[in-house]
Formats: structure tokens, C-alpha cells, sequence
């Protein structure tokens, strides 16, 4: 694996003693559990003090005490179900119980008695997973030879729904986790906790200290912490909020260690990482950064301007569309982040030499003379899949223009209205993916919600953009009855009068409207005469078709992926080197050292952040007001023994050189005992790249200090009785 | 000294050892060097091996081989005259040898031999430091008592006058500088050499890499290095350009040490720095924060709009005032670097505690008792200092106005023109300092260049931009002959037709008739009917009268600020601290250390940058265009033999603790044996505003590694000639 690297680590050993020290520790690496007793010598000599055969059994501690919100990870630290996570995951609970009058997420919340807790959304979850099957084989005896990609793909899908109604049962929650594209498949049973209450949340001003200027960004100061908890019928089984419902007692719960780490220190960090792309092909990549990347940040660009225009115009259009404004420019920030740091990392070389070595090895594994490997037949599936890459790569155009009509306010909705009457006419197991009964609710809250995110004018334009782009597409890639609607319309002025008829005729813009549909017959669909009704039906039979060559396609890759897969596994495994599968939302663990970086020639990031650095970034306006009251404890160096002896002060954030995603936030961060020195919220810009490819100089994990959350309860918020309930003392008073 | 900092430098010390180790080091003072016997023990501490002493022999190595260049410092460093100093301050050669088919600016330069050395503009200077005399008590009693300021202004002025004139001889040039604004007098000779050649410049590329993006910035990666040389008639005197002068021989040249120096190193630099204001009161460095830097922010942001609309509207505008926004920009950067850095450093707490500790000193100081200071009278001398300062303070807007009106291009111009003609009518040594007969030849040049930098239109704009600034002033802030000129105009539109009179009339704005009036008397002026000239001639008593004010001040403060300069040598004397004076380009010297800094909580800066830093700046076009031999030789690791052992590669550009400022450019840093290890170009952002107060946790100087300089030479421009001139052979090969 040739790497072009310039020799910044070198400068940094010499200079920097403390933290090029750690350079050498930089592990890569999302493992399964299952995966860590075969890592035993690497995690003892990074430090583990615990039994690596521990940490692989998901019954025991402490990875029973870690728990998944469904998009965050959080953790069980008392016997009362007490469960801590990042403030940015415990953010709805507190949305939901803010006024005008009272305004939560500026304040802060403490409930002072388990009767002061407030409840949270009631599509709050907690899961804890409890057991997990390997399913590979089951999945896969339901695929016979001969079939297609479309018959592979169904065939895989109605074998995962079997394996999940199996499997469910009330209180639990089911679901097939397919691992590096259906190399193996697990089905994970989860309890899932229904009753979920917010107990503690610092101020915005701790507890997103920072707001998105520092979104991603080092050097951080962010009090990223809340707690909530768990409550369970008085039987102990799950059920939704109840005034009879009582605290749900997790059998293994983390400790705290108030000491928390410092610089060199072990730890790990064990969550529900969501998605990375390590072992996608460096074409893919290329595709990424030439095409994919630079494109969609020139469309959200537009989209953006657009949506600036209509709101300064009409502030409820910006009241409505502020959600979606932020998450486009998480998005562009994200994207722009990916190709600035695959530029620097030079990670498109570093695949090609990779695939370069991978192929080269390959070619020399013959079939028999005791080979384990049939490396011809390896090469031909690589060389199949890359082949399989170069098709979809020409139809990038195509899929983007459906994704961005199918994101469109109105199309969505009434997509969902046709969708839906049309499954429902199907038993509940052939229902597609979405519009099985599991899902129904999703699908009425998803129609209800579009009122205060839609405004119908602006979804107008907003379509009339997409469709000036899908007209450009060539004739072969593109939907008869589309095209038939548009009427050889594609200017922009023809194109707006199209679709302005579409919304003057409907009345579907209207909630009370399209929840009333949701209970209609393919037949009363059929014979409306509203507009959008009328166009979405028309449309139907091209985007089942367009949806059903999608999924032949995904069959083909269901086939490809787990060669691909195979061949590295085999590639790194003849090196002695055990190979994990992309982040899939499924219980991972990372481990590394406390360690800063060098993001460029002649700076170094520090391993930590000090209470002074919240106090220097003070400007006394959002996202920089630090409260009067913390201001005054750090210029009197208030610290309540929670100050690092080695720093000299409080510590506030820190860095490690842990292999984090997005999904991971609130995840523990461990010390070698496996006890709590930290919570992980994000992982740093030059980092942000890290999903095609870790780059160990400058991939990086924030956590926030746990002697920082322990002060901010204790000398700032007074949460002494949380502290009393997860039986912790201050380091030292 | 009670100052308010956040304990960063105790995060440091214990996560870097190797930085934190020199901030304890830190050391404040631009030391005259008939200090430096003084300061012997702290010297030997910081690892000086040479004799303090002998640097403050300025006829011996070192000193006699620093020169100045008028704006920059450049040392000697070859028998025969070869001059090095930063390409900033060789940038006058290179622009005037260049032209559009050979732009030796972008392309770089070099003379392989002395035939092929290029002359520099003919205002090019070296200047040799010989002789520096206290004249303190000469200045001083041509002072008598009872003077009110206008007399002593002119007493000193003119005893000033006669002690220059009394020393200068052909190719020597004389100047009595002040020191902390009266305290002492020292009148310095210099010899002139006015025959200055170019001889090696590295490309743009490398010289000036990061442009003004990088100014004030680190990390920096700038090779501001470059080559001149003296020369002088053959029989030793100075002289201008002639093809028979031969190369000025320095009595000491500086040996350069190929090995550099390496964080923690003791370093120095001598070199004239121009201007600090370390002994102001506290109260002016409240109304530049208050008010000066962002009053002058607001009138350059108004003034550059103007600027650009008229470029945008004819390029040739943009062209002649292209230096102008430079300098504007430059100054807005600076201004906004004070005003953050001094709000970072709290810098007026400190000066107000300072003020206060002094206060308190004095009044324990009382006369007689055996004490030496006469505190009751310093005290009422600071006392009136500072009531002299609330006076200024009140007229700070009108001092304002009438700078803002006599920087127009016009205005100067005639003024020029007017002035000139009447002090001609004086004996030379009674004439205005700038308009005596050795500064005609400036004043030609200024009108001549006008035309290359001035557009009439434009110039009218700005006028009436500040006379609606003007017109605003209270009644007695005013001058009686403009109010008279106005006629009662005070809107922008009639502003401005008074103004456009004032061009249309005049004949003024060709070249060829300001240089034929530089030659008018004073009768001939006054009977022109050209409406500039008449403008001026109406204006000028007014303008006297205010000049003749400002020198009753000056005079004023010429008897204050000693004191407080005495009340402060007295007061720190106390506690056995030598003091240093203000800088005011007369040869100083500050030592110190090689280390980084912390600009904020969670960043350390290195003190080193490296060659593998210069590549990835690279972008490719200016101001990161790296050459692309340059990226090929740091790809390759082609380092020469000067790459530092301890960093295991190319040391660029490294950071100390020194205290320099405007003036130093080109300085040498010379380690403990006074051997070139780099020449500073630069001090960092979060130092800007160290011209108040020095803060040693964040002030750095900036200097281009000596190893860079000659590995440029060698590897890349093969000016192998200098090198064997300089007697220097690689480190190692």
C-alpha cells in the first residue's frame, strides 16, 4: 500500500515528543464485538486492561450498558435506566417540551426527582441490542443459481422480511444488517424501550457552545451531554409513556471515572457507526470527487439561493424550509470537507495502488497447489464488478435527477399516497420495504409534517429547477409518461406554466387532504381528477420500472460486493492483517490513544481543550455566549478538583485517534477499564474525508471530557443528586 | 504589573515540553547596544558565547557589518561589498530593471558575475552606521526657560539643524533621532553609498510565496531573501552609478552558519527598527482602540469602494492607484491585527495598571530623605502630560480632517508647489524640515510621480469625501479662508461643484506645468490665476496657523514625555530593570530564543516550517505557485546536505521570541556566536499590536531559514558564484 505522505511526522516526533508518540499507536478499524479476541495482542499493547473476550460478549460488560437511539448512541450509568448521550441526541426530547414561554433548549433542563422528568417525543427509542445471529447462510440458501440480478435482489429482500417477522415480538425490535454488501448478514433482536424522559440537559450555550461555526472543527469547546431515561411497564416490559411506567433496570450499567485520561492514554469508543464507503472501488471514488461531489454542491448552491429569495420575501417560507437550509449546508459543508481532504490525502492514488496490489496478488493465486484462494475466479468477479461500476457511473445523471424529483415537497407526498393504496393490496410480507403496516405511521406523520416544511410556491420553483435538468437527459434514459405530461416543454417559462397547473388543480396541498387519501383504493385514486393525483398515477408505471432496473441492479451488486470483499479478505489475511466490514449502524468498537495532530506544516492540535479556551472564544452572542456564571468560575479557576493535574486545569474537549462515524455520536468513550472518560460527538474537518479512506495523520475523534460534564453539573447546573445516583465523588475537592 | 491571562502557557508546558520550555524565556526590548554591557549576565543566561561588549562596539564584528537600507536592514556579507536582505526590500531593484518581455520579478535574478549585476533605482541607498554622539545637553540648552512650546519646538528644531549640518560631508549623511521623545538626542553619521546593484533575487514564486494572503500570517513559507551590492568610486568615497566604480569593501562582514539553529537556540537580531509606542498613556491607547482605528477602518473601507467603482469603470484608474489600496489594505489589516491583539492581551488593563503602580511609586518618592528621584515633581510633570493628551484627545477629528485633506493628490501637489516657493525665500538652515535645499530633489520626484498614481476624477471624489468629513467640524475647529472657499457649501452635490471649479480651472494636474511652477517665486505664484494655485495661496496662512499650533504642542510634549520617561527609568530602576526606548530606526538589537507560541487554546504553533509545508501550499497559481523544480526537489527529498538533522528535513521559515518591528525587515538573525542564521522579514498576526504592548505569550518574529536561503541557491538558481563568495559549504553532503 503505497502511500504518497509528505514527511510532517516526522517534524512532528522531533518536536513533539508527547503526541508524535501516538502517531505510531493510529489504528483503522470499526470491529465487530465478535472480531476483538483475535485483536487481543494489538488491544494489550495499546493499553486494554480489560479481557478482550469481554468486550465480544454483548451480554455482559460493558457493552450491554451501550444502547442505540436509532440515529445516536447513548449509554445505561445508573441501575435506574439513567442513560447519557451527546446534548445534539437528546436534542428533540427537548424540543419537544419547549414553549415560547419556556424555552428548554436555551435554558437547560434539570429534573431535580424522577417525578420533574419530562417525556420525550413519543417516537423516541432506546434499543439495547441483546443478541445477534449470523443469518448468512439462511440469506443466502434463498438464492438459487441462474437468477437474475431483480429475482436476487427479491429473493434476498423476502428472506430478510421472513428472518425479521420471525423474529419480533412485542417489545423487540428485528432487523437484518447486511455486512460489506452481503459478505454476511446478522439479524440483531433489540428491546426497544418505548417510554424515553429527559432529565438533564446543560444551556444551548454549553451544550452547543459553538453552534455550527465549530461544527467539525478543532480547536472545540463543546458541552455536548444530556441525560435521559428509560421506563418500562411496572412488569418489566416495554411500553409507551405512562404515569404507572417505572425506571427500567439495565442489568450492567458504565462506570464513570472521573479522572479521565490524558495525553497517550488507551481508549475506545464502543456505538452504532452508521455508514462508511473503505471498500468501495477507487472508480467510485472517482466518480465522488470528478462528478458526484462538485455537482451536488453546485445544485444545493441553486437550491439555497432559491430558498434565501422566497424566504426574505416571506419569512414563514424561511420558518418552514430552516431544517432544510441547514442540512443542504451540513451537506455542502460535508461534501466540500470530503474533497478537500481526499485531495490532501491523495486517497484516489491510495485506491488505485491498493486495487493495483489487490489485482497483482490475485494473479498470482493459482486454483489448487494448495491454494486456499481461487484467485481466478476472484479476479473475474473484481473485473465483473468493476465493470457493473463503470454502467451505473454513465447513468449518474439519470439517478440524480430521480433522487432530487423524488425529494421534491408535493411529488413526495403524493408518491406516498399512490405507493401506499398500491401495497396495501399486497399481503404484508411482499409490501415494499416502507409500506409494510410497520410503517404506516411513518407515512401519516411524514404527510402531517410537510405543512410547517412546505410551501407549495417554492416547491413549484424548486421543481421547475429539477425539471430543466431532467430534460437535458438523453432520450433512452428518460420516462414516457413524464415526457408525455411535459409536452415537449423545456424551457424554463413552459416548464413553470406546467407545473404551476399542477399545484393550481390540486388540492392536495392541503394536510387534512392527503391524510384523508392515505385510506383511499388504488380505484378511488384512479378516478380522482386532482391534479397531482391524476400526473402521479400517470407517472406510477415509469417509476416502478425505474425502481424495479434499480433493484436488478443492487441483485448484481449483492453478488459482486461479497467477492470484492472476499478477495480483500483473503489479500490482508494471507498478511496476517483481520479485515472489518464498513460501518452499517450495527455495535461497533474502536480503540486508539488520547493524541492531537498536525493539521498542516507548523500547527499542531493539541490532545486537549481548556475551561480558558471557552472563556477566550467569548463574544457574549451565539454561538459564543458563555453564561455569566461559568465565565466568573473560570477567571476564579473554580474547579472543584475536576482540573487534570498534568494540564494544570479543567479539561473541556479531546482528541483521539479513534475510527468514529456519523451514528457514533454520544457513544462512550472507554478507558482501559472500560470505564466513562468521555462521550464522542465529532470527528475533526481534515477527518471528514475518513469515510472512503482513514487517514491516521489527521483522522480524528471530539470527545467531551468527563470531568468537564461533572463540573458543568456540579459547580454550574448543581445536578448533585445525578451525581449522587451514578455514585460519583469529585477526583479531589 | 497585574495582568489578566488565561493559563495557556501551563497547558503548554506540560503537553510540549520543547515549546514551553522557551516561553519562560521570553524576553521584551529593542536594547540600543550601548546597553548590551548592561544586560551581560541575562545574555550569557539566554547563551550568548560572544562579549557583550563587543556588541556595543558598532566600528566592530558585527555591528559595523548591519546596515540600513533607509526602510529596511541588510547586512554585508563578503569582503566585496555582497549584501544580503529581504526580497521585500530588494523589490525596488527588481522592479526597476524590469520590463514587460523580461519581468525580473516573477522570473528572479542573477548575476553570475559583477559585469552581469544590474544598477538599482538611483535613490537606492546603504547606509553605514560610523558614529553615534550623545547630543542630549547640545539639543538641550538651546532650550531656555520659560519657552512656550512654539519656541521650543523651534529651538530644537533648529539646534537639531545646525548639529546635522555641522557634521555632514560628501558621502556622509547625518540625522539627530530623538529618543522617547526628548529623554536623549544622539546624532548618528552615516556613510551613503549610492551606488547599490542587484545582484541574485529568487523568483516571485519563492520570495514572495503567500503574498499578502500569508502577510503577518504563520505558518509561513516565504524565501524573502535576496542580493545586492555596494559599490564606491575608486578611491573609497561614495558615489553614484558609474560603470568605473568598484565594490565597496566592509571593514566586517557577517559569516553565515550553514547549520542554522533548532528550537530552544539562543538568537538575535540587529537591525533598525522604526516605530513603537510602548510609552504612550494609557489614555491615547484607549482613543485608538475608541476611536483612531476604527474611525480610519471606516474611511479606508468608504475610500477603497470609491477606488474600485472607479477602476471597475476605466482599468487605467485601477492601475495608477493599485499601490494605493495596497498600502490602504495593508494599514486595514494592521489597524484590525491592533484591535484584536490588544483586545486579546487586555493591553489597556495592563497600561492603566501600569500607570497606576507608577503613580503609586512616585508618591512614596519624596524629595530630600536621600532619595534621588524628585517624585512631587514628576508626578505634576505626568499629571500634565496627561492633561496634555485630553487636550489632543478633544481635537482628534480636526487633526483627523486636515491629515485625511492634506493626503489628497491636488492638495499635496500645490501645497508642495506654494510651500516650497516661500521657504526658498529663507536662509537654508531656517527652512520647513522636507523643503530645505538637500530635499528639492524629493519634492521634484513627487510631483513627477503624481501623475502615474493620481486621476483627477477620482481625486476630486475623494476630496469632497473629506470635506463632507470637513464641513461637519466645530465653527473654531475650522479654518476661516476654506469656509470662505465653501461659501456655505456643505451637501455632498454642492461639495461637489465647488470642487469640480477647482479642477476644471487649474492646469495644475499636467506634469510639465507642476514641475515648471516648482521654480516660481513666491509673487509669481501669487499672481497665477490658475484655481489651484489661487486655492492654495487663500488656504496657506490657515494652514500655517495650524502648523504652528501642532509645533506648540509638539514643543509641549517635547518637555513631558522625558519626564515620563525619567518617572519611568526611575520607577523600574527601582527594581533594577534597565529601559529601553521607543524604536525609532536607529540600530537596536533584541535577543531571545527559537520557539513557537499557543495563538489559541487547542493550537500550538511550531517554531519550524518545512519544505514538505511549501508543497502543500502549492495550488499552482499565485500567490502558491510553487516552481515546479521546487516540487520536484521536495518530492525527491533533494535537500543537499541542509536539511536539519533534528527535524529530518528542510527547515523554510522559523519563529522567536524577538521584538522587532517596520524597520527590520532584512535583519539578520544571528545565533549565539553572531553568525547568520536567517533574516527576519515578519512578525505573526496575534503580534500585531505589540507596537503598544509587548506580549511575550504571542509576539514572534518570523525568519527565513538560512538553510532555505542557500539550498534555493544551490539547488535551485545554482548561484554557486555567491556561495563561494560567502566562503559557505553545505552542512553535509
Amino acid at each position: 500500500m503505497r502511500r504518497f505522505r509528505p514527511a510532517l511526522a516526522t517534524t512532528g516526533i522531533v518536536a513533539f515528543a508527547a503526541v508524535s508518540a501516538g502517531l505510531a499507536h493510529a489504528d483503522e478499524g470499526m470491529w465487530q464485538p465478535s472480531q476483538l479476541p483475535a485483536l487481543t495482542s494489538t488491544l494489550k499493547a495499546r493499553g486494554l486492561a480489560l479481557d478482550p473476550n469481554t468486550l465480544s460478549n454483548l451480554t455482559s460488560y460493558p457493552m450491554d450498558a451501550i444502547v442505540s437511539l436509532g440515529f445516536c448512541t447513548a449509554s445505561f450509568v445508573s441501575p435506574d435506566g439513567l442513560i447519557v448521550t451527546n446534548h445534539h441526541c437528546g436534542y428533540g426530547a427537548l424540543q419537544y417540551n419547549s414553549t415560547a414561554q419556556k424555552n428548554l433548549i436555551n435554558e437547560g433542563f434539570l429534573a431535580h426527582t424522577q417525578q420533574e422528568e419530562l417525556p420525550a417525543d413519543p417516537t423516541q427509542r432506546v434499543y439495547v441490542t441483546e443478541q445477534i445471529s449470523d443469518v448468512t447462510a439462511r440469506v443466502n440458501e434463498a438464492v438459487k443459481p441462474g437468477m437474475d440480478g431483480y429475482a436476487r435482489y427479491m429473493a434476498i429482500d423476502h428472506a430478510k422480511k421472513q428472518l425479521v417477522q420471525g423474529c419480533e415480538q412485542p417489545g423487540y425490535r428485528c432487523d437484518v444488517y447486511t455486512f460489506s454488501g452481503g459478505f454476511s448478514y446478522q439479524l440483531i433482536k433489540q428491546r426497544e424501550i418505548k417510554d424515553v424522559r429527559l432529565v438533564y440537559a446543560p444551556p444551548l450555550a454549553i451544550g452547543k457552545f459553538g453552534g455550527d461555526v465549530d461544527n467539525w472543527m478543532w480547536p472545540r469547546h463543546t458541552g455536548d451531554f444530556s441525560y435521559l431515561r428509560a421506563y418500562v411497564a411496572k412488569d418489566g416490559t416495554s411500553a409507551t409513556f405512562s404515569k404507572d411506567n417505572v425506571p427500567y433496570h439495565p442489568k450492567h450499567i458504565l462506570t464513570l471515572n472521573p479522572k479521565g485520561v490524558e495525553a497517550g492514554d488507551f481508549v475506545m469508543v464502543a456505538g452504532y457507526p452508521g455508514h462508511t464507503d473503505r471498500y468501495r472501488l477507487a472508480d467510485e471514488l472517482q466518480s465522488s470527487i470528478d462528478w458526484y461531489y462538485p455537482t451536488l454542491i453546485a445544485i444545493f448552491t441553486d437550491e439555497l439561493a432559491m430558498i434565501d429569495a422566497a424566504g426574505k420575501a416571506n419569512p414563514d417560507v424561511a420558518v418552514k424550509y430552516a431544517a432544510s437550509v441547514a442540512g443542504i449546508n451540513n451537506a455542502m459543508k460535508n461534501f466540500q470537507g470530503n474533497l478537500d481532504g481526499l485531495a490532501r490525502s491523495h486517497a484516489l492514488e491510495t485506491k488505485r495502488a491498493q486495487e493495483a496490489s489487490l489485482d497483482q496478488w490475485l494473479s498470482h493465486q493459482s486454483v489448487g497447489e494448495g491454494s486456499k484462494v481461487n484467485g481466478p475466479a476472484l479476479e473475474t468477479d473484481v473485473k465483473r464488478l468493476r465493470a457493473l461500476v463503470d454502467d451505473q457511473v454513465k447513468q449518474r445523471e439519470h439517478d440524480l435527477v430521480y433522487n432530487l424529483l423524488g425529494r421534491g415537497g408535493m411529488f413526495h407526498a403524493t408518491y406516498q399516497i399512490v405507493r401506499l393504496a398500491d401495497e396495501k393490496q399486497k399481503a404484508d410480507i411482499d409490501r415494499e420495504d416502507g409500506y409494510q403496516q410497520r410503517d404506516e405511521v411513518r407515512v401519516l406523520n411524514a404527510e402531517q409534517r410537510l405543512e410547517r416544511q412546505m410551501d407549495p410556491a417554492l416547491d413549484q420553483q424548486l421543481m421547475v429547477y429539477v425539471l430543466q435538468r431532467y430534460v437535458k437527459l438523453p432520450a433512452d434514459q428518460r420516462m414516457p409518461s413524464l415526457d408525455k405530461w411535459l409536452a415537449g416543454a423545456n424551457d424554463r417559462k413552459t416548464l413553470q406554466d406546467r407545473v404551476a397547473e399542477l399545484y393550481l388543480d390540486s388540492k392536495l396541498t392541503d394536510t387534512a387532504t392527503r391524510v384523508k387519501w392515505l385510506s383511499a383504493t388504488p380505484d378511488e385514486i384512479r378516478a380522482s381528477n386532482d391534479s397531482w393525483l391524476k400526473f402521479m398515477v400517470a407517472v406510477m408505471p415509469d417509476l416502478l420500472a425505474d425502481e424495479h432496473r434499480n433493484k436488478g441492479i443492487a441483485g448484481d451488486f449483492a453478488a459482486l460486493r461479497p467477492r470484492y470483499m472476499a478477495a480483500m479478505t483473503a489479500f490482508y489475511g494471507a498478511k496476517g492483517k483481520p479485515v472489518y466490514p464498513d460501518a452499517n449502524s450495527s455495535l461497533r468498537v474502536t480503540f486508539g490513544t488520547v493524541e492531537g495532530y498536525q493539521p498542516r506544516d507548523g500547527v499542531t492540535y493539541t490532545p486537549f481543550t481548556t475551561a480558558e479556551g471557552v472563556a477566550q472564544k467569548n463574544t457574549g452572542t451565539e454561538p459564543f455566549n458563555v453564561p455569566p456564571a461559568e465565565m466568573k468560575a473560570i477567571h476564579d479557576k473554580a474547579y472543584d478538583g475536576y482540573a487534570s493535574p498534568k494540564l494544570g486545569t479543567l479539561p473541556v474537549n479531546f482528541l483521539s485517534n479513534l475510527d468514529i462515524t456519523g451514528g457514533n455520536s454520544g457513544s462512550p468513550t472507554l478507558d482501559k477499564d472500560g470505564h466513562l472518560v468521555g462521550l464522542a460527538f465529532d470527528g475533526v474537518w481534515e477527518g471528514v474525508s475518513s469515510g472512503w479512506l482513514f487517514d491516521p495523520d489527521t483522522t480524528r475523534t471530539i470527545s467531551v471530557d468527563v470531568r468537564y460534564m461533572l463540573w458543568v453539573m456540579h459547580h454550574l447546573d448543581h445536578a448533585d443528586n445525578l451525581l449522587k445516583e451514578m455514585d460519583v465523588e469529585p477526583a479531589q475537592q
